[in-house]
C-alpha cells in the first residue's frame, strides 16, 4: 500500500535475495553500499528487531558529515522479505528529535525482497512522509538518484558475499 | 527503561489481569473508560496488532470534541503483558502530522500489566516525549489527574466485564 506521499524505488538486483538480506541486516556489510559513492558511512549501528536501533554516520566530499546522526528505530523484521523502520521514533519507541539534512523530516522505510528468479531479488523501498512538502523536500534531496545507486551499490556488494561464502 | 523525559503513572489495579487487558484492547470497551469523566470517547478504533491504527474521539464540556483526531499506530501487542502505540505514527508507520491539545506534539504510550496476586492487576502506563519541553506540556495538560482517573475507571470497567461472564 502506497500513497501520495511516498517516494518508491524498484529494482530487480543481480543478486539471490539471502545475499541481499544479509547484506541489508549486517552494520559491517551496510557500510560498504548504504552511502552513494564519494560519500561513505563510517558508523553504523543496527539491532535487528522491533524497537531496536538503526543509526549511520554518513561522510562525503566536502566536508560533508552528518555527525553521530540521530538514531532511527526499526518497526518489523521479515527475514527475506522485509524491513520497516522509521527517523520519527528512536530506539524504543521515543518520538525523535528532528536533525540536519534527510534527519529534518520524519519518514517511514519500508522495504521488501521477493525472489525473481534466476539468482535475482525484487528490491522495493518506499519512503513514506507525513505531507506532499516533506516528500517533495526529500524528492529534491536527490532520492531517486541517490537510492537508485545505493541499490546498484547493493547488487553488487551482495554478490562479493557470495563469492566469499 | 525511562528517561528524564518520561512521564509515568503506577497503580495497583484491583481487577485480574485478563479482564484488564480485555478492557483494553477492545475497542466497545475502551470508550466506557479511556476518558476521563465527564469527558466521553464518542468513537475508538483499535487494530489490535503492530502497524495497526489507534484513534479515538473524545469530547466533553463546553463544547470540547477532538473531532476524528489524528490515527495512532500500535507498535507492540503482547497478550495480558504489554500494549505500545505512538501518535508519532499514524496506522502503516506513516509519520503523523500534529494535531490539537494532546496530538500537537509526539508521545509513544507504552502500557505494561503484571499480575499482582489477590485478582489485582500492576498497571505501569509511560508516556515518552522526545524532549522535556513536550513532557512538561503534556504534565500541565493533567497527565497525573487524567491517566490517574482513567486508570481508576478502567478498574471499575473490568470488574463489570466479570460480572457479566
Amino acid at each position: 500500500m502506497t500513497g501520495h506521499h511516498d517516494l518508491v524505488l524498484e529494482r530487480t538486483l543481480d543478486a539471490p535475495i539471502d545475499l541481499v538480506w544479509t547484506a541489508y541486516t549486517d552494520p559491517d556489510h551496510i557500510k560498504q553500499w548504504f552511502a552513494p559513492r564519494p560519500y561513505q558511512i563510517t558508523e553504523c549501528e543496527l539491532d535487528l528487531r522491533p524497537g531496536g536501533i538503526f543509526r549511520i554516520r554518513m561522510t562525503g566530499p566536502d566536508g560533508f558529515d552528518t555527525g553521530h546522526g540521530v538514531p532511527g528505530c526499526v518497526l518489523e523484521v521479515v527475514e527475506n522479505r522485509k524491513l520497516t523502520w522509521t527517523s520519527a521514533l528512536g530506539p524504543g519507541y521515543r518520538p525523535n528529535e528532528s536533525g540536519e539534512g534527510c534527519e529534518s523530516f520524519p519518514f517511514t522505510a519500508l522495504v521488501t525482497f521477493a525472489d525473481a528468479g534466476g539468482g535475482k531479488t525484487a528490491y522495493r523501498a518506499v519512503a513514506m512522509h507525513k505531507d506532499a512538502a516533506d516528500r517533495d523536500r526529500h524528492e529534491q534531496m536527490g532520492f531517486h538518484d541517490g537510492w537508485g545507486t545505493v541499490a546498484d551499490q547493493l547488487a553488487d556488494y551482495a554478490k562479493t558475499i557470495g563469492a566469499d561464502a
